[in-house]
C-alpha cells in the first residue's frame, strides 16, 4: 500500500485519536472519536449513529436493509489500552508513523487497524456494486478495553434493530504472517483479588520475627499453593468440567505451523513451562490456568529495610475453557485460598470481572464460508485454532442474538497488542480491505443455517 | 519528673535535631547534633571531641582517666530512622512533647533518651562526687541506623584509646514495664535480595497464559519453599550450627512474665504462629528465622491487569543465633534457592548487609554488677533475656576491645522505636539516669575479670 493511499491516511487519522477507555482525561478524546468513526462511514455510503451508553458511546453502521438478503453484523471497537510505558515507545504512540510497511501507533492492531479494514471494504463494495450481497452492520464499542460493560444491555436492548445470521470479528491473531486463521475457541477469563493480613502494622522483623506469619511470606504460600510442581492448577475440581479436545483439534494443533521456538521467540522466555502432555497451542488454547497478575508486600525499594509487613496482596486471573463456569470456578479457587491460608492472617477476596469460554464449530455454514474467504484472501487453506484471550462479548452475540461468531484474524503475533510499539502491516490492512468483500460474498452463497451434518465434522478431520 | 526539669528539657533539644543519618539532606542536621552532644557533655565535666570518620561523626566523651580505675565505655547513637509514614504521627517527629508521662518524638527511646540518662547520671556523679568511682568513655556514633559502616574501623584505629573492661548499652528493651532486663544474646542478621527474571517482557496472560513460567508465581514458589508447614525453616543444613538453649535458659523464658498473650497485644496479629516446641520469648531470641521482608511483581494497582510480568522480586533477611555463621547461611540459603528454582526463569541473587549473632555468659563479673544494678534500680531482680533483633557492632566490641558487652534495657515493648509516635517514658529516662550512678559503682566493686567459674553458672539457674 504506497504511502499517499487516502486509505492509510485514514488509518493515520483514526491512530490520532488517543481513545484510552480506561482513563477519565480522555473522555472527550472518546466522544471525538466516535463522531469521526460515524462521519466516516456516512461520507463512504452507509447510515450512522452514535449512540449513548452508561458509558463511553456505542457507534452503529449500516447499509439499507434489504429483506430478501442475510445480515452479517460486524463487531470492533475503536477504544484502546493506555500507551505507558512511553518510555518504551520508539514513536509516540498517538502519533503514528509507518516504518518497514507497518503502522505504530496504539491501537493500530487492537482493534483501529482491523476494524477500519472491514469498513473501507463495505466502502469499496458500495462504490463498486451499489450494495453489498448481504446487509451490514457495524456496531463498535468503547468499551472492549474495559470489559464491555454496557454492551450487553446494549445488544439486548436493539435485539432486533441488530438481528443477524453471523457476526464477524477481526480481533485476534494468525497463527503466523501468511496462515489465515479461523479462532474457533477462546478461553474465558475469571478474576479474585487477595488481600492477606496479620500484625496491626509493619513489625520489625528482629523484634518479633518468630512469633508471628509474616503476610508476605503466606501470600506466596497461597499463590505457590494454586499448583503442583509440574505446573497443572492443585485446586480441587478445577478440571472436572474440562471438555478433552476432538481428535481433529489435536491433529489440527501438531500440524500447526507454530510451536516451543516461536513461542520462545515471541517471549523470550529462557524456556517454556506448561502442563505436561499438551502442546503449546492447546496449552494456550485448550488448558485452563491460574496466573498470578500481580502479587506485592513489605518493602521493594533500594536496600534492605527489616520489616514484617503487616498486609500484602496478589491479584489473580483464571483463564478458563469449555464447560468450566466462571463462577463455579471462583467459588472452588476461594475454598482453596481459605483451606490454605496459614494461621496467624486472615485473607480477604474480592471477585473481580469475569467472562464465560467461548467455543464455536468451525463447521457450521458461516464459518465455512470464512474459510473459503480466508482461503480466497490469502492464498492457503486457514488454520482452525483455539486462542488464549478472553472476548466475553462473544457469548452474548451467540446467545442472544443466536449468531454464529466469526474470527477473522488479520493480526500478526509481533503485533503487540496491548504492549509498547504495537503495530499493524499494511499488508494485513490491505489483505483485510480484501477479505471483507469475499467474506461477504461468500457469507450471500452459504447453505442456510441449521444443525451441523455429520459428514462436516468428517470434513473438519480432513481440512486440519 | 517534672516539666520544667532541666535534664527534660534538655532531653527535648537533643530530640528537636532531624538526625535521619540515611537521608542525605539531614547531613548538616548530623553535624550539629554531633556538635550539640559534645558540647552538652562539656558543659557537664566531661572532656569531649567530635571525630571524623568516612560517614557521619562519631562523638567521644570521657573523664580524666584514672589508671588506678577501671574503665567502662558506655556505647550509644544518635542517629534515627526516617520517621515515615508522618501521617500516622499525633504530634510531628521532631517537635517532641510530654503527653501521659512520655516523650513522643523519633528517637526518643532508640537511642536518645536512653543514651542521654547515661550522659546525664555521669554528669550528676561529677557534680556529686568529683570523680565517678571508675574512667567512663562515652562512643557515641551515628550511623548505627545504616549498618555502622565506619565503626569497626573508627575501633580498631582506637583500641588503646578505647580500652575498656566493659562496654555497657542502653539500646533495648525490657520484658515488661517494671522488670529489669539484662539482654545477654541477639541475633546475627544476613541479607540477600533476589530477582526472577522470565519472559523479555511483560507478556497478555490470555494470549500466552499456560506456556511460561509466571516469575510472580516463581518468586512466590521460592519464598513458600523456605518453610515446611510447620513454620521450620526447609534449607538443608539451616538449623545445623544451632547452639541448643541451656536448661536455666528455657527456665529463664518460661518464667518471664511474657507470653502468648502479651505478643498478641503487641503485635495485633489475629494468631501467633512459630517453630513447634519454644516459647515465644525462644522463638524470638534464641532460634534463627527466614523472613522475607518484600515481595513485588507484576500490577499492584487498583483493579485488574492481565499480564504475565517479565519479573520479580523478593527480599529476605535472616536471623541468626550461635554458632551460625552469617556467610555459610547465606551459602546455604542461595544453594537453596537456586536448587528450586523453577524452569523457564532465571534467579539473580545479591548479598546485602550481615552481622554474626551476639551471645555473652551473663554470670562473668561485670554482667553480675549490672544485674545488681538493675536490682537496685528497679527494686526487683532482673529478667536475663535473648532478644530477637540485631546490633552487629557488638562482636567487635567483645572481639576487638575484649571488653564484657552489657545490655541494660531501659525501652518498653511499646516504646515503638523505628515506628510512629515513638516515645519514652519519663520514668524510664529519670530510672536510667539513677542505673548510670548505680551501675558504675558496681562496676568499680565487681571481681576482676577472668573465666566463669562453675559455681557462677550453677547461681544462673537459680538467679531465673
Amino acid at each position: 500500500m504506497n504511502p499517499e493511499d487516502p486509505r492509510l491516511q485514514t488509518l493515520l487519522e483514526f491512530l490520532r485519536f488517543p481513545s484510552v477507555s480506561t482513563q477519565k482525561t480522555h473522555l472527550a478524546d472518546m466522544a471525538a472519536c466516535a463522531e469521526w468513526l460515524a462521519a466516516l462511514m456516512k461520507s463512504n455510503g452507509l447510515e450512522a449513529e452514535v449512540c449513548g451508553t452508561g458509558g463511553h458511546p456505542v457507534v452503529l453502521g449500516w447499509t439499507r436493509r434489504d429483506p430478501a438478503k442475510r445480515t452479517v453484523l460486524i463487531y470492533g471497537h475503536y477504544d484502546v489500552q493506555p500507551p505507558d510505558p512511553l518510555e518504551e515507545w520508539e514513536s509516540p504512540p498517538f502519533e503514528p508513523v509507518v516504518r518497514d510497511g507497518r503502522v505504530f501507533a496504539r491501537g493500530a492492531t487492537d482493534n483501529k487497524g482491523q476494524l477500519l479494514a472491514h469498513v473501507l471494504g463495505v466502502a469499496e463494495t458500495l462504490e463498486a456494486d451499489g450494495a453489498p450481497p448481504v446487509n451490514v452492520i457495524f456496531l463498535i464499542e468503547g468499551e472492549e478495553e474495559i470489559g464491555s460493560p454496557h454492551l450487553p444491555a446494549f445488544i439486548a436492548e436493539n435485539r432486533e434493530r441488530l438481528a443477524c445470521a453471523a457476526v464477524a470479528i477481526s480481533d485476534t491473531g494468525m497463527a503466523a504472517p501468511g496462515w489465515p486463521t479461523l479462532s474457533y475457541a477462546l478461553r474465558g477469563v475469571a478474576a479474585l483479588e487477595c488481600v492477606v493480613r496479620g500484625p496491626a502494622r509493619d513489625l520489625h522483623s528482629g523484634i518479633y520475627g518468630g512469633v508471628v506469619m509474616n503476610p508476605a511470606a503466606a501470600a506466596a504460600r497461597l499463590v505457590a499453593g494454586l499448583h503442583d510442581d509440574n505446573g497443572r492448577v492443585a485446586i480441587a475440581g478445577f478440571y472436572d468440567a474440562v471438555r478433552g479436545l476432538e481428535e481433529w483439534e489435536r491433529r489440527a494443533a501438531a500440524e500447526a505451523p507454530v510451536g516451543e521456538k516461536d513461542f520462545l521467540e515471541q517471549t523470550g522466555a529462557p524456556a517454556l513451562f506448561g502442563e505436561a502432555g499438551f502442546l503449546p497451542l492447546e496449552q494456550i488454547g485448550a488448558r485452563p490456568t491460574a496466573e498470578v497478575n500481580g502479587i506485592g508486600g513489605g518493602y521493594q525499594g533500594e536496600g534492605t529495610k527489616t520489616v514484617i509487613p503487616a498486609t500484602a496482596l496478589f491479584k489473580l486471573t483464571f483463564r478458563l475453557v469449555p464447560d468450566q463456569k466462571a463462577d463455579d470456578i471462583l467459588t472452588l479457587a476461594e475454598r482453596h485460598l481459605r483451606a490454605h491460608t496459614p494461621r496467624g492472617v486472615t485473607l480477604e477476596i474480592r471477585r473481580g470481572h469475569s467472562g464465560e469460554p467461548f467455543l464455536s464449530n468451525p463447521m457450521r455454514p458461516y464459518a465455512l464460508a470464512a474459510q473459503t474467504a480466508l482461503k480466497k484472501t490469502f492464498g492457503r487453506k486457514p488454520l482452525l485454532m483455539r486462542e488464549g484471550g478472553s472476548i466475553p462479548i462473544l457469548n452474548v452475540f451467540q446467545e442472544t442474538l443466536g449468531a454464529e461468531v466469526l474470527l477473522l484474524a488479520l493480526a500478526w503475533p509481533d503485533c503487540r497488542a496491548h504492549s509498547p510499539n504495537e503495530n499493524f502491516p499494511l499488508e494485513n490492512f490491505a489483505a483485510g480491505i480484501r477479505l471483507n468483500r469475499i467474506f461477504l460474498g461468500e457469507a450471500a452463497k452459504a447453505p442456510p443455517p441449521g444443525d451441523v451434518a455429520p459428514d462436516l465434522l468428517e470434513k473438519a478431520a480432513r481440512t486440519c
